[in-house]
């Protein structure tokens, strides 16, 4: 194993680059070798954290995702052309492992958490030695900026994709405290009727860009309830314990 | 507001001292007066993770747990006592506010995600300005020593405390993909039946102290089952996903 690189997977936190580690701002600005995925026409959101914090003379490996809009989870395409894109990347990852060099994969928030990275981390961690750097994930960073204590004491959190239907995500609901509610883009309105019926909606916290430039947050009733960006979120607090 | 202090509520991460934000390291090193929990004969993990990067000169409020032992949450005598407790340090700090004088509330690893912190947070956020930092939690410093991706793609994660019942833990269980068990201590016993019967014990890792000196990480199966520290927690990957 000597001979081959070292896979680094560094989570650099919710967007606000003073909010990644000190562990990702120290191998970062060693990395000679940096891998990040971006969506097409973008920087790519992992690589504006990292901003001027990389060496200037790393190599970059930058991966473009296949897709510019939201394409349903269930469309055989997207996992195929998804499958294909993942393998691509891999191994052009293993390209330079396995010529000794160490490759550092930088991801938003936390790495293991939901993070595209561990796809490739999946593929290669049989075959490589790798270490990673947890991260601040993106819903503390909301919740953080929404000054909002998401749970206390025994409460339940379930954080929840809004790609469930609207009776799994009552259900599930109706089975916790608190809750974060992902990917809520399009499914907006169901997530909103599902908080309805669960009579949750007067606690729920619309939060969009939480420690990022143009950040919003406000009470999901004051939305105009049709559409968010994909990686909106919605924050639902715990019991409040007036302990 | 102008002449009163500010509240800075700062997460420093799971453990290891190069795990706290750049942003914490910052303000912790600026602070004056630096407010943290510990237990009684104990330095205070918050302290111990802030280290040398205090000013020599800062005045430490340090409030001692009055418990050194785990006490039933549902016994009346511990709400009181917390409650009272909770009331002494926000006094506390209230008093150095009221001089103008900025008081930085160490955490470790989110302050809004089951911290102490918050009661006191709760209680002064009204009446004097504040900022929190957002730290890496404690769950995701142990997933990731434990190289152990949690949550891929449309994955439900809920986060149970394991003071509930046998038969909530199992009926939650069941409606997730992946789980977070915390404060396991005396309650292994039954959350280990309770994965046993939702299928999942041989998927669920237990993990103490990740991230930090003397850390373990194994199989649950593999440990001898009847009783962990109180701040140990069990982790249960979500699907693996194949992509």
């Amino acid at each position: 194993m000597s001979a081959t690189g070292t896979l680094q997977v560094i989570g650099l936190g919710p967007g606000d680059p003073e909010l990644m580690t000190l562990k990702a701002a120290r191998l970062i600005a060693e990395a000679s070798v940096v891998a990040f995925f971006a969506r097409r026409d973008r920087v790519g959101h992992a690589r504006s954290i990292a901003g001027d914090r990389l060496r200037p003379d790393a190599t970059l490996l930058r991966f473009e995702y296949p897709f510019t809009t939201e394409m349903p989870l269930s469309d055989p395409r997207y996992a195929e052309q998804m499958t294909a894109f993942y393998e691509d990347c891999s191994a052009e990852i293993a390209n330079h492992l396995d010529r000794g060099r160490d490759v550092s994969l930088l991801c938003e928030g936390d790495p293991f958490f939901y993070g595209s990275a561990m796809y490739l981390f999946d593929r290669l961690r049989e075959r490589y030695p790798h270490r990673a750097v947890p991260g601040v994930t993106g819903m503390s960073g909301c919740w953080t900026a929404a000054a909002l204590p998401i749970t206390h004491g025994d409460d339940v959190l379930s954080v929840l994709p809004g790609t469930l239907s609207e009776d799994a995500l009552v259900e599930r609901l109706l089975h916790c405290d608190a809750a974060v509610i992902m990917k809520v883009g399009r499914n907006l309105p169901k997530i909103r009727r599902a908080l309805e019926r669960a009579r949750l909606l007067d606690r729920a916290i619309y939060a969009e860009r939480g420690t990022q430039d143009k950040q919003r947050l406000l009470a999901l009733r004051d939305t105009d309830g049709h559409d968010a960006p994909y990686f909106s979120m919605i924050l639902v607090p715990g019991r409040q314990n007036p302990r």
